[in-house]
């Protein structure tokens, strides 16, 4: 199953696309995809039931219509750092020995499509092309890695944007390069397991203005998606709609001295085989304040 | 205004507390402490229903029943570290130039008399008392630090709780060592602005087993509030219900090698003066997986 979102940024509609390309409002079973309706069980009955009842539900035109992050913001936002070797090598950073865990603002949660904001001033902001994991049933003290595929909603494309200055020049945590507003699309849809195949060999791809930057496999991942999630739940718990960004292969901007970071007017691509690709034109955020109440 | 969230985990049911001490529930009129019913409009407006009108309200009784998180978990948690010169003495650490800014998984928020648990194999849990800031409007590209004290909802009483052994060994971000279930206890209530007076002369105390452990002032603190909220708004966005933790000031386990850390069966009393007492016995966390869907 695919599950996506659609309408203007606070007030998307939680929606499913069918096999035939068909997007279906779901709006009549379910709030939004968060929480409990994240819940495997619970997707797995809605499968059948759409399969059942489907052409009963409004129909989306999602070329019309904006897309949303795949789930709610405003779970907790997990980044893995440092988790592909040749992304270590481009960042200078010795391969970790146990997984280096960021995290990023849940409000940095942005459509497929939006637009990337650079930050005023922002002159090194970076792609990552990465595998996100979406919980979908509460995860607390795993026995082991075996146990956490139960635990798992689906998979998600993800950009998780970096902008280099803040992060590794502003002193302490990761946390200030990693949560400008609009860093994290995520989406187009979240495809649950049973669609995605071996989590452990999905390819990987980043494209800047058509130019491919990015070009990795899950299989090079030094922490695989069952062992991370294991991990994390050592030291915190993982609750339904919160996200894992699993770590981007080598390729980013700060490893190419040869290449510019991104500037506005330029266009980002990723993908992660089989769970849709994104698209983002960059541009300058403007800073000043919004109406009240409008995001 | 005090406002407080009573009931047991994950149901706990907007209060207000008046000046006589007397609770009254306020879920006719507010779904819960979170998003659009933090504005400070929204409080002011509410303020004046409830002079006119709480005698119609329930009245619960707070003995009685078990105090949560003063606002509703989901959202930013960020926690400012060695925001205090003794604090920075303490961890061995330079006096930053910058604030330091960590988060902390959101689900770590707890009531302010409920358990500490101990992770498993955890032998330096910390106390760090600190003064807790709720955002009430959004709050991005701040022009200066004056504009930020619109934005606050009000502030808390907190215990940014730390597990040092994942925080400084483990590698990486502190994320890990702070992200433990009931790591957060916040509140007992939430007071507005109004009733707080001078930010930046608020008494904080922590004892242990009623001994007084940290003494401090916010007088003491390198960053002041409205500056912090403003730095943080150049890199992040603020939201409705997002919780900022200030910093800790100096005298916690980790600066003193004469005291042990925190022990199955310690009781820990945190306080700033005017936004009211916690109070934690600690125990040892269980990872027996608890029922599915339970918390």
């Amino acid at each position: 199953m695919r599950l996506l979102r659609v309408g203007p940024p606070g007030r998307e509609r939680p929606c499913v696309l069918d096999r035939e390309g068909v997007v279906r409002d779901v709006s009549a079973w379910v709030s939004d995809w968060t929480g409990s309706a994240l819940d495997p069980d619970f997707l797995t009955d809605l499968a059948g039931r759409l399969a059942a009842e489907a052409t009963r539900l409004p129909r989306v035109d999602p070329g019309a219509r904006r897309v949303g992050p795949a789930v709610r913001p405003g779970g907790h936002l997990v980044s893995i750092g440092l988790n592909y070797r040749d992304h270590a090598e481009d960042a200078g950073m010795p391969v970790p020995a146990e997984p280096v865990v960021a995290s990023k603002s849940p409000w940095t949660l942005s459509g497929p499509y939006d637009d990337l904001l650079i930050p005023p001033g922002g002159d090194r902001t970076d792609w990552e092309v990465e595998l996100a994991v979406v919980i979908g049933r509460r995860a607390r003290y795993l026995p082991d890695q075996h146990a956490a595929l139960g635990h798992l909603a689906g998979l998600c494309t993800a950009n998780d944007v970096s902008e280099r200055g803040w992060l590794l020049d502003r002193g302490g945590q990761w946390l200030k390069g990693k949560s400008f507003e609009s860093f994290s699309p995520l989406g187009p849809y979240l495809v649950t397991p049973d669609e995605v195949g071996d989590l452990g060999s999905l390819r990987l791809t980043c494209r800047v203005n058509g130019r491919l930057m990015q070009h990795s496999s899950t299989t090079e991942m030094i922490f695989e998606v069952p062992w991370l999630l294991w991990y994390l739940s050592q030291f915190l718990v993982l609750e339904p709609g919160d996200v894992v960004l699993t770590g981007s292969p080598g390729g980013v901007a700060l490893g190419r001295p040869d290449e510019p970071y991104l500037r506005p007017g330029d266009l980002v691509e990723t993908e992660v085989a089989g769970l849709g690709t994104q698209r983002q034109r960059c541009r300058r955020a403007k800073t000043r304040p919004g109406r009240k109440g409008t995001r």
